[in-house]
């Protein structure tokens, strides 16, 4: 049943993706290298955990498919800007070229810089929704993608490079650089399924946790997935001497931290009771994957 | 009066750009190189252009300041993204050190998308204003910054490079690279004001003549300025082979065609009266503009 739910919702995001940013638009390069990010197949884990947080409070988390799909255009845009020459220099992404790499730098800089404004405009799209809520939600993205949250996270891994950074400010980093979207994702979520402040709390407990296990089980993955599975350089955090929950707390003393985060990320689910499966089954995921 | 007005305005612009994107947030480099282009003192054209068209309408332009200052933010972002060494690799704007420059490219890259992304949170934060009014507007101004508006202009201006492009092809460039974001400043002050449709309508056809007198004075500031007063190597279109209003018309004929295009957009304004006053000094300060 997880894995049908986790498909079809999937499945839903990309159709949806397809329509906000369609083709034949013009110019239709720009589009193109919108496109060629977007469309490039990630896990949609994020529009599938504001799917998953509505449906935790009783609401059908289909309905909210736009703002859902803006939040996979900001999360494709960031990692767009991230490969540019000028930030991490990446020449793969998926196992593809990176988006500069084909379309050129310039032409990649405006591919981030319309998809994130089109995320916006794609949001903003949302009907069937109390108007003052949306308002609330899209700013709350915009908080949490901005130079406080994802842009802020970004900086601070740019600070600190080929530096050793304080664990306190890797952790920062983290909350930041991914842990922004996914808190983003999941209270959005949840104030467009009507949740409660109650709920909305213990939302915002689980969403916290997922960027924790989220963080670990990647530090995992980089010293025990193969290059291929990871789509990067596999061992490329020891060769860079950075702190990870790997070279602090050893392998299985992360692996150990990794199941105790997901147990804690459930336990803050126990009030919304089935209804929650799908966000369950999200961050149980983690331990068990591969990319 | 006129002066006096738009120096006002423009300094409660400053004002309120300097609260809403503040120095001591962290990480603090960002939003230094943030304020650093913001805060470059440029005209405040399109902030003014929005309270101006709100003025018309009967309503107080400076209830609308976050929504205005978003669509400055816009604007500063894309001249930071525009100089970058991918883009148009220029060191100096309004005769400083370009941010990429001061900031190195990384950190210029970032505080764009920073920039962007803060216009949003910033024009949604905007209080006193009917929800579905604000949503509406809010939506404008991304489709009108988006891939089919401002970066859309920038993808053809990119493609155009070092090629003879045709005269309706450099029209669509400029309307969408400049033109733009002034048609959303003026439709969007004026729904906020709570413009009936038939002022939008007038106010929409100001908007385009605007923008076509704004880009024919900018062609003749081109041949006729210096290079200390517009701010960029003074005869470069010329030098660049690039088709313009004095290329085509002379430049005789283009600032006729200007002053033409300026009484046009004047003729626009008639049912508004006086309170139309301001939108008519920012139309017809730019046959005098140097810079």
């Amino acid at each position: 049943m997880e894995q049908h739910y986790l498909t079809k919702r999937a499945a839903l995001v990309n159709e949806a993706l397809g329509f906000h940013a369609p083709e034949l638009k013009h110019p239709p390069v720009i589009f193109e290298a919108m496109r060629y990010s977007l469309m490039a197949g990630g896990k949609r884990l994020r529009p599938i955990m504001l799917m998953a947080a509505a449906d935790a409070v009783g609401a059908d988390g289909t309905a909210f498919l736009p703002v859902a799909c803006g939040l996979e255009m900001i999360h494709t845009y960031s990692l767009i800007h991230d490969d540019l020459p000028a930030m991490d220099n990446d020449d793969y992404r998926r196992g593809r070229l990176t988006n500069h790499k084909v379309f050129g730098e310039a032409m990649a800089i405006l591919a981030g810089d319309g998809l994130l404004t089109l995320a916006f405009e794609t949001m903003l799209r949302q009907e069937g929704v109390d108007p003052a809520v949306l308002l609330e939600v899209v700013q709350k993205i915009a908080q949490c993608a901005g130079p406080e949250g994802m842009v802020g996270g970004q900086v601070i891994d740019l600070q600190s490079e080929n530096t050793q950074i304080a664990p306190e400010l890797l952790v920062d980093m983290h909350e930041r650089k991914t842990g922004a979207l996914f808190r983003a994702a999941i209270w959005c979520g949840g104030k467009l399924g009507g949740a409660t402040e109650s709920q909305l709390a213990d939302l915002e407990r689980y969403a916290a946790l997922f960027g924790l296990a989220f963080q670990i089980t990647d530090d995992i993955l980089d010293v025990t997935g193969t290059t291929e599975e990871i789509g990067k350089p596999a061992g490329s955090d020891e060769k860079n001497n950075k702190s990870t929950y790997v070279s602090i707390h050893t392998l299985p003393g992360a692996m150990r931290l990794a199941e105790q985060t997901v147990a804690g990320a459930e336990a803050c689910l126990v009030s919304f009771g089935d209804k929650a499966e799908p966000l369950r089954a999200l961050v149980r995921k983690l331990i068990s994957r591969k990319n």
